[in-house]
């Protein structure tokens, strides 16, 4: 049995892109679910400037409070020195950091050039490094940039290249608007394992038109077996309001389980954590499989007329 | 490059599920839309009792109505003798037959044991073959089924074997409930392919658990060309109230265009035509490619706080 390494990013991904504040308190009951429902990493929350991003302001406060399962890694996001400095000094198991293949949204959204991301984030691994913390770089937009349209591989590759060659972990292939289709994501696998094959590679897709599983498919077959996701589907695109943005853990690993994978995940642990976060956020999330149920939840014949 | 053909459900399988009449004019209109779209084949209506499907009472009307654009099918289904003979009445280009593979679902949807449908069906083959119409039939439930749950090879090959026997053009593999994995997927496409290569085959699948288009890969990563979907994924579940039915033509569509297949379909078009069919029924839709829009329909960077 083929074994998946899945990894939430609800809290941090997801909660983003959420607009009333969610009590740290909650964050860490969350959080605590989760680290038994199997997962080989969580992105916990994100280092960045409490003024940006409000809701994630309590990043300390988190990170301090929640158990930490063995067996599960918990990383955080760092988007500069000094959130990796304030996440040292609570311990984090590894440091994701971001920056964008495509010069416009790195623009757009980091409001600094990508050589000028590269250099920060250099630094960033150095500290790391001295201090025995693991990286891993999450490539926004490898696939396509909504402003600038279809990513090139060789310009993937040449962020790829640099960032290996500063001896990162691992490399987070990110589908940022959901503009990846397989036959893409098919060759960008093949490409980056057969000229990495020692770095941990992790797929991150969203399912903003619709095509987030089949992409996760396409990788799988391309022996890729880290996914990032994040449960219920949380999370939005700020280039299309109202459309959904990570694919959803829980649909995710039913369909990895029903192929026969080893996802090691308890999904009915998942689908009672994703149900929760409906009701801490007050709406329905986009879960196909939180309204239909488990493809082996039987049913009586439906009242006819 | 791979030639896919699509065949459009939305006017029998869509409209079945809603429960506000949708005039024929209306449906017409729409019909004619999508006769221009570059469908291979386009499910009109159903010729089945107007007592037990009000919506598709005007079966005759509709089929009278329409532009016959030359290259497209118009295909019905057809329940029963009595239908199939409003239906040549009319002149169609196939009858599409149903059947559940599961005896539960059979029961519960079309009130008879299988054996009765199959004798019944058997009937309607033999009109059609006297009078050189070609014949389809969908078999429902073929991967599982809400009841009695997964669905054996064995047990949807049988149902292949008889109705091969009896001389039909082609069979349309049915996730009746969103059920079907692409790992399922890929055993059944090859398994039915290679003991009827000369069959006309299509699959049918349904989003009810997000797996629709990962499955939609898997089969054409199988070899099938042919597949059934329902603009703007229009339809449900009723197993499942709420959730979604059909996978959703322009999001299929989409992907395989920019996988480099040969769908021969004016996506533009499909995207206007599911529009307005949410003004048509006044609720917005499944598609989430009508939400996000196309790939390379690129944007200016959003307002950040």
């Amino acid at each position: 049995m083929k074994r998946i390494y899945i990894q939430e990013v609800v809290t941090r991904d997801g909660f983003q892109a959420e607009s009333a504040f969610v009590p740290t308190e909650q964050k860490i009951a969350l959080i605590n679910r989760l680290s038994r429902a199997g997962y080989a990493k969580i992105e916990v929350t994100s280092f960045t400037s409490p003024k940006a991003i409000p809701m994630l302001a309590d990043a300390e406060a988190v990170m301090q409070g929640i158990d930490r399962i063995p067996g599960v890694e918990y990383t955080v996001l760092i988007p500069n020195l000094k959130g990796a400095e304030r996440a040292l000094s609570v311990g984090v198991d590894e440091f994701n950091l971001v920056m964008s293949v495509s010069e416009a949204h790195n623009q757009a959204n980091l409001k600094m050039s990508r050589e000028d991301s590269f250099k920060g984030l250099s630094s960033v691994i150095d500290l790391a490094h001295a201090n025995n913390t693991a990286v891993n770089i999450s490539l926004s937009t490898s696939f396509g940039c909504p402003m600038s349209g279809i990513v090139s591989l060789a310009e993937l590759m040449h962020w790829v290249d640099r960032f290996a060659a500063r001896g990162v972990r691992g490399i987070t292939v990110c589908d940022t608007t959901g503009m990846a289709n397989p036959a893409q994501v098919h060759s960008i696998c093949e490409a980056v394992q057969t000229k990495y094959p020692k770095l941990q590679w992790t797929l991150h897709f969203h399912n903003t038109r619709g095509m987030g599983l089949a992409n996760a498919l396409a990788a799988v077959n391309s022996g890729i077996v880290r996914f990032d996701s994040s449960l219920g589907g949380l999370g939005g695109c700020p280039y299309a309001p109202g459309a959904t943005g990570n694919i959803c853990t829980e649909e995710l690993v039913h369909m990895f389980d029903l192929m026969g994978f080893n996802t090691n995940m308890q999904i009915d642990a998942l689908l009672d954590c994703s149900k929760d976060l409906q009701s801490l956020i007050g709406r329905t999330l986009p879960s196909q499989l939180l309204m239909a149920g488990k493809v082996d939840q039987l049913h009586v014949a439906p009242c006819q007329p």
